[in-house]
């Protein structure tokens, strides 16, 4: 039995998790930093403590401290949110060397994953289908001609320890990859402190299309559909829906069984999420990467199949079985997941910090809210900028715009910028409201035009 | 079609309807009394206008007013919501003789069961089951001895033109008989201008259990499934949940059948509710009365069945037909609403007006919120003392208990008193929690003890 979780985390997901927390009767440690002092996850938990200075690097990065929280407070278990210590197997592992239960996989499978080309060799084992590539790391400037000759150019050149975006490099040529793959095991190297790179061909055309799945101690896993994340800027995501609205009921089923498959070979316990490149020329599916957390977009899962996630963590994590079979799981409705981030949308999306000085939330119908935002709240600029989820949820995809329409229309927060103009724009776009987008959309088209 | 809409309503009601006219593309226009100009349901309207001072009867009751507001705004509708002029059938009529669509029944609708001894009168022609009692209106006391021991006591004595719990006494004998028949003459006369009185079998263990049903103008009536709303103080509703979690299938298609009979033999159009006593002596049920109109606890329905009832009173006002047969209708879950007054159960419900100075909702996932109010809002001391209706929604009764008291422990408002505390002792009570209670159950237990 879980009876106290301390929450490695901050924002809404720190908040997220001790809702979820308080609904099965477990208390809540939290942890803040100097910068977070009027934070909600502070005043919500059933008991809170301050774990250093303002820079994550000092505090919700300080693994030892957080460790000792736990432990002198009585914890038995720690939930990382996403984020800062969620996919860091020195620390999952330093929680099951303390007693402490790590809610999340084991700290190997989050290493397993957390390399890239080991991760894609993992899955090529267990017949999940893969981009054509290099197999595992590529050699030298030598063997990378010879793999992009064999698969064709363009390629994409990928650090296998890289993530968020960086350590990534198109070729299309001879003469891009000579130059781009030294840029990138240069970046590789510094970022992330080991220069292995492998390649890939390079797929334009796709849909980022991701399966949720669960798994637990008693060999069960089950997946909870897709999300599709395709509107994503610099490989942020921006906007998530589920059902995707472009794969057929045969595509959803066979990705949800590859998924399934997938974390088996793994023995994967907890939330997890297997994402995959939907190429939109030949409608294949590829392995991306797995992320062994749970995601910032999982309330949409939650609002098409009625499943709480977090819950669901927290009772894999007290051994408990799945409560669901596979057939369980049905889909309801349509739902859209919109980040709310401090920024302007209208200046490139440049960060704004500040004092929230009003925050009318829209609510009602088919309209849920996670947020540790409130007025008066003061956004501290040291850590991501997203400082709300709105999600809303209808019969179908048509019905879910024109709630999301109303719901950001009714959404006010003055004091700083927010992105609500710009998922306003979104939904005013032929292209996304047709479908007809792929990865490059926030690329090719100025949406705040 | 409707293009725009004048609301006649103020508080969450009024925004509830504004929201559902947004998703609809249909304009929306809002009226407010001098004492909300602050108000929501002013700031979120397409177009909104001072209809008079502060009283009701001097704005949100002027009649003449509103249409004229609506005519000269180019209005083609006029929703009412709840209480004010929603069950007014002068102001139906009125509005159907200025060519202005009342999103309701028609007029004579209204009158029909707006009169409680012809309203039952025409539920025994469609063969639903009513209190014995008097055959309509009682014609002197003598009258009124001879039915009593007739039917046996105890009796109550109800005003044909009553509502709101007033006009209703309860006699246990002939004296007490005697004695009251005569107090509630009075008032009645005093209180709705007619003394007509009738009389019926008075049950005591009962609880308050009420079918949703839908209406269009192509014949079509379907039921939505019943809502429980038991937990009453001074017979006005505090907690409603859906399903009700003391009738069996049976009874629950049973009554879902006998309200679209009902609703069928007076040509029912739009929302409606057929309110029934439960007997829990010996599991009958029993006509008690129809309300025309859009409901404060329809929420509750709304979560377990998907469908949003606002959306489809306007709708069917636009003489679309329903879009759902009755097997469509699936009920998921269990949901409850709390009604969150300002008021302050610690003594006595005592209303309390004045400045929020701080208002942290509760969200995440099963919590939808209904409010109109925000930090920095005043309340005026004007109107209803509802300030926020808090829906929760959980895969059944336990689940949904547990998000409930989450969310009402995180729900904080500060510079006025609610009834925040009261729900959390409610959620505490064992009588609630175990279903062990009748609409007696605050009368009896002092839940704030």
């Amino acid at each position: 039995m879980i009876k106290k979780v301390l929450i490695a985390n901050r924002g809404e997901i720190a908040v997220r998790i001790i809702r979820a927390c308080h609904e099965l009767g477990i208390e809540t440690v939290s942890i803040y930093s100097e910068a977070d002092q009027d934070s909600l996850h502070r005043k919500l938990a059933t008991e809170s403590y301050c774990i250093g200075p303002k820079l994550s690097k000092d505090s919700y990065l300080d693994m030892i401290g957080i460790i000792t929280i736990a432990q002198s407070t009585g914890c038995d278990a720690i939930h990382p949110g996403y984020g800062f210590l969620a996919e860091n197997s020195d620390f999952a592992e330093m929680c099951e060397s303390s007693s402490l239960i790590f809610i999340g996989p084991m700290s190997e499978t989050i290493s397993l994953m957390g390399v890239k080309d080991v991760a894609k060799k993992t899955m090529i084992e267990a017949d999940v289908p893969t981009v054509p590539g290099s197999d595992g790391v590529v050699k030298s400037l030598d063997d990378a001609y010879e793999i992009a000759e064999h698969i064709g150019y363009p390629i994409i050149i990928k650090a296998s320890h890289g993530g968020g975006g960086k350590g990534i490099r198109v070729a299309r040529n001879k003469d891009e990859l000579t130059q781009n793959y030294k840029l990138t095991e240069q970046e590789a190297e510094s970022a992330f402190g080991n220069k292995s790179l492998y390649i890939e061909k390079y797929i334009e055309n796709f849909r980022h299309v991701e399966i949720q799945i669960l798994g637990d101690y008693h060999g069960n896993v089950i997946h909870l559909g897709e999300r599709d994340c395709t509107v994503q800027r610099r490989m942020q995501k921006l906007v998530e829906e589920a059902p995707s609205p472009v794969i057929s009921d045969k595509t959803r089923r066979e990705m949800g069984e590859t998924a399934v498959r997938a974390a088996k070979s793994i023995d994967y316990i907890g939330a997890g999420t297997i994402e995959f490149i939907y190429d939109l020329n030949d409608h294949k599916y590829y392995f991306m990467e797995m992320n062994t957390r749970i995601q910032v977009e999982h309330p949409v899962t939650e609002m098409i199949t009625g499943v709480d996630l977090v819950k669901s963590q927290i009772r894999v994590a007290m051994h408990e079985p799945i409560p669901y079979k596979q057939e369980d799981i049905k889909f309801e409705g349509h739902a859209f997941e919109f980040r709310v981030n401090a920024e302007n949308p209208y200046k490139n999306f440049m960060p704004s910090a500040g004092k929230i000085t009003e925050f009318l939330q829209p609510g009602g119908f088919g309209v849920r809210m996670d947020t540790a935002s409130y007025a008066g709240y003061v956004i501290p600029p040291y850590y991501d900028s997203m400082i709300a989820k709105l999600i809303v949820h209808g019969k179908n995809r048509d019905e879910a715009v024109q709630t999301a329409k109303r719901a950001l229309g009714e959404f006010q927060i003055s004091g700083i910028d927010t992105t609500i103009p710009f998922h306003q724009n979104i939904l005013l776009n032929d292209a996304f409201l047709n479908n007809d987008y792929n990865t490059n959309f926030l690329a090719e088209q100025d949406i705040m035009k």
